[in-house]
């Protein structure tokens, strides 16, 4: 299996995570802007996650409740700023558990031939001390679950094809 | 007459623009966040400012159409992510005839005494490029053309109060 790489240079705003996903593009692409796709993977593994708000267009809110196995909520939500299929995704991302603290996330997704995406997703926070703040509570961990999620519901889905 | 300092270290993804202003900190907020005032001050000194959205609250959209004397429109817009009267703003911004490029901006309040308030106004953008760009095509110039018109509207705020 396939697992993320995350670059964070010292002293800057940026993280990026790198993961290549067995599906095309266009498939990798929707799974993110699907409402009824990103619930079957988006979160953590021994989550669930409802999705309150999906509104897939420029200036559109997105809003997901995830809840873990102790019955805790944590609310996540952002606005799209640009969506350009099958190429990239715009959008703020904000815990709602820390207002105020926004990031600005850039999904790029890569044609490898004609049966593999490569996701290339870049965050960039209001500081270096919250962008290194993501990273040691786990962000990479965070996403590889995350995707891992994203791995089986594309091959779900690849198979449907 | 006060000029903004404009901070952008080498290889980072933010640039952060100061400047204090002769008004307490209510007032320049409020300059911030009531569109009447905001189409007296925003934009370039020869331009007008029409204010088409203004939803001050979290996930609400703004959009400003500024136009020069040749008659030519550019329109802006973003959304925001929080509103602390009179300590922060957090936003997004995207100028319309670049679509996709992003920046977060977060807008510090900082009084100083009674009658003086700093503004810190801290930008990331989605690469390093994207940020070297915009400081060389005159974000500082901009900003103090913009700011020398607020600095005229809250002298005449400030004598009505």
């Amino acid at each position: 299996m396939n697992k993320a790489k995350l670059i964070a240079q010292p002293g800057t705003h940026e993280l990026t995570l790198t993961r290549d996903f067995d599906a095309p593009r266009e498939l990798v692409f929707r799974a993110h802007t699907d409402p009824a796709l990103i619930a079957r993977w988006w979160g953590l593994r021994n989550a669930t996650t409802v999705i309150d708000k999906m509104e897939v267009k420029q200036g559109g809110i997105w809003r997901y409740v995830q809840t873990d196995p102790d019955g805790n909520d944590w609310a996540f939500h952002g606005v799209y700023h640009q969506i350009t299929p099958p190429e990239r995704l715009v959008y703020t991302f904000e815990f709602e558990g820390m207002p105020g603290h926004v990031l600005l996330e850039t999904i790029t997704f890569e044609a490898l031939g004609s049966s593999k995406t490569r996701i290339i997703d870049s965050s960039v926070f209001q500081s270096v001390v919250a962008r290194d703040g993501m990273v040691a509570n786990g962000m990479e961990e965070g996403a590889n679950e995350s995707w891992d999620n994203l791995d089986e519901v594309l091959e779900t889905l690849t198979k449907e094809a």
